[in-house]
């Protein structure tokens, strides 16, 4: 096992190495990144929750850092102004301290007004990497989010470091044991809210800290895929029929994004949750590198219509079903995206590093990833099977209504759906689970 | 008691009548609210937790609704656009209800971009309230967010009706329940963390929909003024010194805001805290309409001051004290501010409708209200007593070191400070206090 010490001399190398690439191209001396600031809410002296600029914290470990800049060309060790202002009216930041401030030459700033002399005196050629582009103007910083390079960097972010595959799987340790919490909540008859504070007394960290906002869905809340309400209403024993949960964690900077889908009791919807995580096991056996991401999807698809088949949902054969969008209906979302410091990873329809983007299918418009499956990427693979009103009526008055057999699915309705997402690393020979290597029981 | 209905139609009709003096003295035709919509992250799919515009939740209680207009005239019935998508991948808005419907002429409109023909068709003398002007202009709408309109509104918000009291009253209702949990974990020994998710768990609602993030401060996190960083590691039972919480909760878009400190032993501490109870309630019982907030919190440095002689922290008189600064290193922010729609509510240093300003005292800079104190305001009474590191490191370097009584002082560093805060609703004769009036026990 490296050390992290060696894990992260290797990362910061890989980022460098980038840096010089992506400068020398675009004549450029240096990228300064901004950590950012917490915005304003409207005509008011609250702030909405403070959320790093993901270039930022790809280079440290830092995540609750405002006023805190990066400047890095690729050469001299990366130097970081450290804001660390003398305040009693909020929590500062403690001294710069952890396996990462070796690798920096670092400075501290006690008031974010002081930056200018931090910055390289000549800044024609420099471009600004962060969310406040006026402040960049203000300070003569030549160029702000140039998209040349930002394509550049975001194509080659697909391609995680062995630092970054060691943060995604702390990560996905932390989702899992949370997880597990949940599930048995969910067993004891607690309220989906009831449910998200046993996840987030597992991870030991409140909501703000979360990759993305935790879905957990009882019933038919799980036929919306973005549920994010928390009913903190408690259901009668006997209502309890199924829980879909789409919840993450965050480490580094870095996110876990696992769903898992619950039967409260034995029968059909039970059977079609095992059959679902078959499904998905085998599509995560078959990732090979090389591979188009959207044919992973599509034959996510045909899996799927087999089992609409093999559980007498339609009367046609698995081809028709997918033929004629029948599969469509039950699984309207992408298979999966690329996962990293972001929850929805950046770069999942770039071809190349100029940022040539492949779009998805029209027949898929949700799918979020285009690109060849390569060692190093972090992919989710979350095939989903939902019973959802709007689809199901559309599809009620479609010509394709007498291949369905109704009185099934209206019988599912109420379980509201099935996703199970893991994460996977891929790699040259096979993929690894980060999700499935943890501990589930 | 009036009823609901009763309420809320002299509360829509006193703002109506605002609205039709604004307008004709801005000589325009009406304004249109827009409640907003959820920003973005830098170069990311996720957005920030939406917050509703403040003026929008004005008119009725609708928080967690994007895309929704009024437009309002002082005349005719409010016309509300009610965004009501037919999405699949959100939890929608389902259909409009409520005590609040019958004062409004609503229109559903399933997608955001469909707007304009909703809106007055001659906008050139209309006024845009919102986040996002730039919309505002793409619809031609003539004025966006004009200060002298948000200055009239702002100052007249001041003025609260029953409606909106009986809202902060409700709030603190739910605040002071939650409030009692906390405590209960706090004298069982629970981390910070954990006394929030029991907060929570009693409000049965999330942190997206506080008011304001929680302060939960143990010991000497008590003397960071906005400690919101919530550890959750435990501490031996031996090192429970004291908790400081300031902690909200929202009804109906309106905010409680409350804190309570606790002594976890007997002793000076605990002591400290009962005298500055009986200090805030002092301070509430003067309250006189006719006066300045400003007077009452230099009464507040006045009767600290005393405190802080009686109990032997200075050597000097209590009008030394005073008068050498030394209470503004042990008190060194605002006495409180109005609450309402925004837990700092607006106007509080606004002297009349135009928006004249009287800034805060150059001794009192933090200080949030300036203005006279007159029935149907609600303000915040907070004063409090800490014992920071880096303000005591200034007093000890300065001339009043042989002031103080520094062994007693240094006892108390452990304990971090005291805040003690209720939300007073002045009347004409009394004040009533919406924090006391709740059960307690
Ligand atoms: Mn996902
Ligand atoms: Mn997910
Ligand atoms: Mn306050
Ligand atoms: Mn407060
Ligand atoms: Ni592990
Ligand atoms: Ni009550």
């Amino acid at each position: 096992m490296p050390t992290i010490h060696q894990l992260f001399s290797q990362h910061i190398e890989q980022l460098q190495q980038r840096v010089a690439d992506v400068l020398e191209r675009e004549e450029l001396d240096a990228l300064i990144i901004h950590s950012g600031y917490p915005l304003r809410t409207f005509l008011d002296d609250q702030h909405y929750p403070f959320k790093t600029n993901p270039h930022f914290k790809h280079w440290l470990p830092l995540t609750a850092h405002p006023h805190c800049w990066l400047i890095v060309d690729g050469q001299s060790k990366p130097s970081l102004v450290y804001h660390q202002p003398n305040d009693y009216w909020h929590k500062t930041a403690g001294d710069p301290e952890g396996f990462w401030v070796d690798f920096f030459d670092i400075k501290l700033m006690a008031n974010p007004q002081d930056i200018e002399p931090f910055l390289p005196t000549k800044r024609q050629h420099c471009a600004y990497i962060g969310e406040h582009p006026e402040l960049a103007e203000a300070l003569d910083i030549g160029e702000r989010n140039p998209e040349s390079v930002l394509n550049y960097l975001h194509y080659y972010r697909a391609y995680k470091t062995d630092y970054e595959l060691e943060c995604i799987h702390e990560a996905n340790h932390r989702a899992v044991k949370a997880h597990l919490s949940a599930k048995e909540l969910f067993f004891a008859g607690a309220s989906e809210f009831e449910i998200n504070l046993a996840y987030l007394a597992s991870l030991g960290k409140s909501e703000y800290s979360l990759p993305y906002s935790n879905i957990i869905a009882m019933n038919q809340n799980a036929a919306i895929l973005h549920y994010t309400a928390l009913s903190a209403s408690k259901l009668a024993e006997k209502q309890h029929y199924s829980m879909l949960i789409d919840a993450g964690a965050e480490y580094r900077g870095y996110a876990a994004d696992i769903t898992r889908t619950y039967a409260y009791r034995k029968g059909l919807f039970a059977e079609l949750v095992a059959e679902m995580d078959k499904l998905q096991l085998a599509l995560i056996a078959d990732i090979k590198p090389g591979q188009r991401y959207t044919d992973l999807h599509l034959k996510a698809h045909r899996q799927l219509a087999k089992l609409l088949v093999d559980f007498e949902f339609v009367y046609c054969s698995a081809a028709a079903a997918v033929e004629k969008g029948i599969t469509r209906c039950f699984f309207p979302h992408g298979l999966g995206h690329h996962l990293g410091l972001q929850v929805h990873d950046v770069g999942g329809f770039m071809q190349d590093e100029d940022g040539d983007v492949l779009a998805a299918p029209a027949n898929d418009p949700f799918l979020r990833c285009t690109r060849i499956i390569e060692p190093r990427q972090v992919l989710t693979i979350e095939p989903g099977l939902y019973f959802i009103e709007s689809l199901l009526a559309e599809l009620v008055e479609s010509e394709h209504t007498r291949l369905i057999n109704w009185s099934r699915v209206d019988e599912m309705r109420r379980f509201g759906g099935i996703r199970i997402e893991d994460n996977i690393a891929v790699t040259a020979l096979a993929s690894n689970n980060l999700t499935r290597e943890q501990n589930w029981q």
